[in-house]
C-alpha cells in the first residue's frame, strides 16, 4: 500500500475565469474540465499539465468553505491530492495512526473518483485528499 | 515550445523537520534531497511522489523572502514550477507578451537545473518557476 503520485494540487482562487484565461493564453495549458458543485458551493476547473493537474477551486458564494482561503484576495494552496490504489486501506491505516479523518469512508469526487479528505491536523496543516480511480 | 509538466510544487513551511517527519512516517513518502541555500536564506527539502515532487521551502532567518509566506504560522503555496525544454524561448515569449520577469536570464537552481522565476503579476498572483533540465 503506497501513494502512487500527486493526482492534483488544489488551489483556491478568487476569480476562476481570469485564472483559466492566463493559464491558457499565456502558458498554453488547457482547462479540460469545469464543474460547478452546488452542494459544496464551489466551482472547480482542471488545468492539464503533463501527468499532474492543477485543480483551481473557486467559492460560488460567501458561505463556501473555500471562501476563507481567498478572503484576503490571495490565491492559496487548498489541498494536495494523492493518488492511491486502496483508499479503504489508507483510511484504516491513518485511523490506526491516530490521524484525524474528515471522511471516514470514501465518497464520490467531482469527476467520479472515490475520494476522502484527511484533516489538516494530520500533516502539518496541509489538507490532504486521497483519490482512487474508479 | 510547450510546458511539459509540473516539475514540482513549492510550498513554504515553518518547520521543515516536522513536515518531513509527517510525510515520511505517516504517508510513506521519502525526502530524497535537502539543501540549505545561504544566499536565499532558505532550506529546501524535496519529497518524492511519483512523477511530481513537493518542494518544501523553509526560511532560515527572519529576513528570508519566504518568511512572509509562513509568518502567520501557515504552510502556504509558494510557487508552481513548470518543466520546459527551452527556457530562453519561454522567457523571450513571456517578455514579448508583457509578462513581468523576475529573472531575465536562466540561473542555476538548488539542484542544478536551469531556472527562472516569473513575477506573480503575470499569472493571477502565482509565483511561477520555469525549469529546464541540464
Amino acid at each position: 500500500m503506497k501513494i502512487e503520485g500527486v493526482e492534483h494540487i488544489g488551489i483556491a482562487v478568487k476569480n476562476l475565469d481570469e485564472c483559466i484565461e492566463r493559464f491558457e493564453n499565456l502558458l498554453g495549458l488547457k482547462c479540460s474540465r469545469r464543474k460547478r458543485m452546488e452542494s459544496n458551493k464551489i466551482e472547480v476547473a482542471v488545468i492539464d499539465c503533463g501527468g499532474t493537474t492543477l485543480e483551481l477551486v473557486a467559492p460560488t458564494d460567501e458561505e463556501s468553505p473555500v471562501q476563507r482561503f481567498v478572503s484576503k484576495g490571495g490565491n492559496a494552496l487548498h489541498h494536495i491530492c494523492f493518488k492511491v490504489d486502496d483508499i479503504e486501506g489508507w483510511l484504516a491505516f491513518l485511523d490506526r495512526q491516530g490521524a484525524d479523518l474528515i471522511d471516514r469512508k470514501p465518497r464520490e469526487g467531482a469527476f467520479g473518483d472515490r475520494i476522502a479528505f484527511v484533516s489538516p491536523k494530520a500533516v502539518c496543516n496541509f489538507l490532504i485528499e486521497l483519490a482512487e480511480e474508479t
